[in-house]
């Protein structure tokens, strides 16, 4: 006889072959039993208060596994999944799947429904709750919602087979991974139980074969027109972007940084080892240089990410270089890998080491460098005793530690994090383009989960407003409750600083009220005396208090919940971030 | 020359005109102008924590408008408005607007967009933040996902002339109330401002006029034949159900339960006043009795909602009367006003007052009744001195007064809730269909926000669980930031009891942490000595402190915010809600 296992247990072990040791999510009545499967999967249940935490941290969970030191060991996750309920839970979490989605990060949301039965037999007459109770719209209103933000779905109630929704299963999951993106899975709650062959699990996971887009014939003149144009090119400028961390691109990037220039985009921030001197900064406003050719790797050009555009430069030349396309001088080749064109064309490069990258070099100009791009600099340390955006942040450089995880809230941190300096192997989780206030709260918990579960490198930072924190501050009781170390700076000034600066700058719709941070982690069921799992918080108002706080080991071991509340003038922002905030104010204002 | 005013008045004068006077959401830069006209249109702006809660505060602004004080004097909301941003903001939204769909509840949902330009020129290469940057979906993705659960749409960057979108917004506006449904209204960032002749407010609303339902030759026919049964009938049954409230059925259902022996769905709790001798209680579990006639009243008969349909009694003729549509033996009418049908039917059997109710009376027999429908009888109070479900619902009933607006949160408090005896003109706001953990306090805090708009009266008083308020616990401060005139009970029993019964009594996935409930209010911000605004929070886990709080003028008085935690054991559920949960776990394994 054929053994058999649970239909549950095969879905979740097929998680664990792809380093994803956690599930996300918050339990429902039509799954409740799929959770029984999960630690005999070998996999841990991490149970979030909201499903819009859950989700978005099992976008965290993903992204830790794009860590340059999860990627050189091959031991962080390939994906991020989470578990909701059909319906009022879906929905919920479907603004995090729609960021996944958009950033290209790969998540596999599953989603308990009613059973085969229901499906057929439900009518307008007779709804099943979480149900629209809508015969005209159905029960399929939410697969329908779903395919606008995820690459592929499984509807598990559409197979009488198992074996054939198995199958399904399997290449989408591979297909999460390869492409980078959310996958949808609805399972009915009679389906959970459903014998499986165990032996399926033997087979190997259905990666793609021939034709592959990495064929030599594919790659080679591809590389070829790119190296013509890298050794014509006089000023030759490589950008990074925050996609060369979902596409691999890593690697290839700091290997090509040490022949060209490079700078970056604050999404691209840490892809770069910015010990390597080619390495200028972070563009954030338009520069008063003009490359002849400019290679962006894992572009993500949104307007948030590139000062609308206007940091971009102009070149003659420009390729870029996607998952799987390849762009040159708006020409796209689509189905060609270009990781491995990267990868070949690092390898032409060096075969005449030294040659491209000296005359660019000067040609940029270090140390007077243009406009735009941040000099290296000793950070300017404030005299007087309050602590203001410029002084936090310079000081903050000198905080970071290779191996760190450093998440930058959507709202100031996002504006200013990319003149963070960085040490090797610092990986940098900013938002490209969704740019969701609240979610690296529950990212960083995915980020600990994810560091915990694979025994990765560094710690996990988080830099949060408190407009960001209120919105889905019940991460923190997961955090707490799953014993993760995490350590946040929470940037308390009254308000939604960035949103104040683009409009209102006094408007009351730009106040958020007064929390007790600091008490945070003690509502939020933080033990004070729990000898497995320290809590630290601290409030820090003058400079010299902040100064305390980061030579104190207590706060920065990494281990434990550290939350540091930080409290700056509602109106400060950068220097810096001024001009470019005063600009898109103007230019929303423009528009109108 | 015409005088003009701004799009973004004259949007918040029509809401305004329909006794929407406060405007729930989360600042977003696409809109963040639009907000500069909330108050000049005499509105005011709630900003909540997070979108989520803001959707469905929304929804309980526009179920307080449904309570008969607010029905009879006219004054309530007849619906409630939202305001978030494009993308991140409205999908964060989208499953309290779901929710607002499948109950019947008249929402506006307004979404800021991008500017009309960005609309025409985004592309892949160049996309705006918040949208999924996939040219092959574009920037109409979200507007796709919302006509799933909204009746109507007005997108503002689809019309070049501002009147012709004017006129299709005051059409959907007046529908919203009529059909009782969500709309969904989103306005690109450069409209907020375009000038609109200031006389076009003084158009009215658009409702529509003939051919309506409710003409007599449509409706006479159809109450003559109910009418007929209604004389024929040896055992009718009145049964009230949550759509009476949306409907406006509440004067006509009191109306006819003064002539008809009348029970009601938990969901329908509150529709009549409980001190007519005809009300015979809540259906929760299958009858001994057979009517031969049901006159159903704004039916929801979802399995959560009628026991899984086990609560439905049989009979031989089935009326049931909707908002467009009434059904007569499987025959349906769906063109046809069901208050008309209900008034005209009222005024026929009022014609010859105290013939219909007499024998059926008789032959539901009271106060033997039959089992299933709870008797009238002495709260049975505790002897020991812990607080057990029973006891605790018990006492409620004395606890609770006329012009109370009662919120169930999903979970035991919506299972036992149908058993509580209210006094007259309590409004209970129990979900029939969506059952979303967490709604129940933003919607607590929208109702308390349109009892102040509107001088209502009577308390606004939520029974919540521990779960429930971690998901959406954020709506606290909502309510403090305000300062909210709120009730609130939280039963602390470290989880999803309601799924403890379900599946998995000891799972761990169904604990949720322990919170210090008590400091709530202080952490969210709530001021120790505010005069304006007096915050009480206390503990109870003996029933001796639970009777003290309920004789406790502060704790009664309904001003300010009261957070009352009560202790009690993980496992406990009211005796009378075991077998119920029982056949549901039973259901539920069966089914697989």
């Amino acid at each position: 006889m054929t053994k058999t296992i649970p239909l549950a247990r095969y879905l979740f072990t097929r998680l664990r072959q792809l380093g994803c040791h956690s599930i996300h999510g918050v339990p429902g009545d039509f799954f409740l039993r799929a959770l029984d499967h999960v630690r005999p999967s070998g996999l841990n249940w991490i149970g979030n208060a909201s499903e819009l935490c859950a989700g978005y941290a099992a976008d965290g969970y993903a992204r830790a596994g794009q860590h340059v030191a999860a990627r050189r060991t091959g031991k962080g996750p390939r994906l991020g999944a989470l578990f909701t309920t059909y319906g009022v839970g879906e929905l919920s979490a479907i603004n995090a799947v729609a960021g996944s989605y958009a950033e290209s990060i790969p998540v596999v949301h599953f989603v308990g429904t009613p059973s085969r039965k229901a499906w057929q037999t439900a009518s307008a007459k007779r709804p099943i709750h979480h149900t629209l109770a809508d015969s005209m719209i159905g029960m399929n209103a939410y697969c329908a919602m779903a395919e606008n933000v995820t690459c592929a779905s499984v509807y598990f109630h559409q197979y009488e087979k198992v074996e054939r929704a198995l199958s399904s299963y399997d290449t989408h999951l591979t297909g999460a991974v390869r492409f980078s993106k959310p996958v949808y899975v609805s399972i009915p709650s009679d389906y959970v139980e459903a014998p499986v062959p165990l032996e399926l699990l033997n087979k190997p996971l259905p990666w793609p074969s021939d034709p592959r887009p990495d064929r030599e014939e594919i790659v080679h003149p591809i590389v070829d027109r790119i190296h013509e144009r890298v050794r014509a090119a006089q000023r030759p400028l490589l950008i990074v972007d925050g996609l060369c961390y979902p596409f691999d691109f890593i690697k290839e990037a700091n290997e090509l940084s040490m022949m060209l220039p490079t700078a970056g985009f604050t999404a691209g921030k840490g892809v770069i080892d910015e010990s390597n001197p080619n390495w200028l900064g972070t563009l954030s406003a338009p520069i008063d240089y003009q490359p002849d050719l400019l290679i962006l790797l894992g572009p993500m050009l949104s307007d948030t990410n590139t000062a609308t555009w206007t940091a971009v430069p102009e070149a003659k030349s420009v390729v870029k270089i996607g998952l799987e396309s390849v762009e040159i001088d708006d020409e796209m080749d689509g189905f060609v890998s270009g990781k491995a064109v990267l990868s070949k064309l690092v390898a032409e490069l060096q075969r005449v080491p030294g040659v491209v990258g000296q005359a660019p070099q000067v040609a940029l100009g270090r140390p007077q460098g243009p406009s735009g791009i941040p000099q290296r600099q000793a950070p300017k340390l404030t005299t007087h005793n309050s602590i203001t955006q410029d002084s936090f942040w310079a000081a903050m450089t000198g905080f970071l530690a290779s191996n760190d995880t450093v998440l930058l809230a959507n709202g100031t941190p996002l504006i200013v994090g990319g003149d963070l300096e960085l040490g090797a192997q610092t990986q940098v989780i900013a938002s490209s383009i969704w740019c969701s206030i609240g979610q690296m709260l529950p990212a960083a918990q995915g980020v600990a989960a994810a560091k915990r579960d694979h025994k990765l490198p560094g710690r996990t930072i988080l830099f949060e407003g408190d407009g960001s924190f209120q919105v889905t501050c019940q991460a923190l009781s997961d955090i707490i409750r799953y014993k993760l170390d995490v350590t946040i700076f929470i940037v308390n000034n009254a308000g939604y600083t960035y949103e104040r600066w683009l409009n209102g700058m006094e408007a009351e719709y730009n106040d958020v009220p007064a929390w007790k941070y600091t008490e945070a982690a003690k509502f939020f069921g933080g033990g004070e005396s729990d000898p497995a799992y320290t809590v630290n918080s601290i409030k820090v108002a003058q400079w010299s208090e902040l100064q305390g706080v980061l030579k104190d080991g207590k706060f920065t071991n990494g281990k434990g919940l550290k939350v540091i509340e930080v409290v700056m003038e509602p109106s400060d922002v950068p220097q810096k971030a001024k001009a470019g905030l005063k600009r898109a104010s103007e230019a929303l204002r423009a528009s109108s």
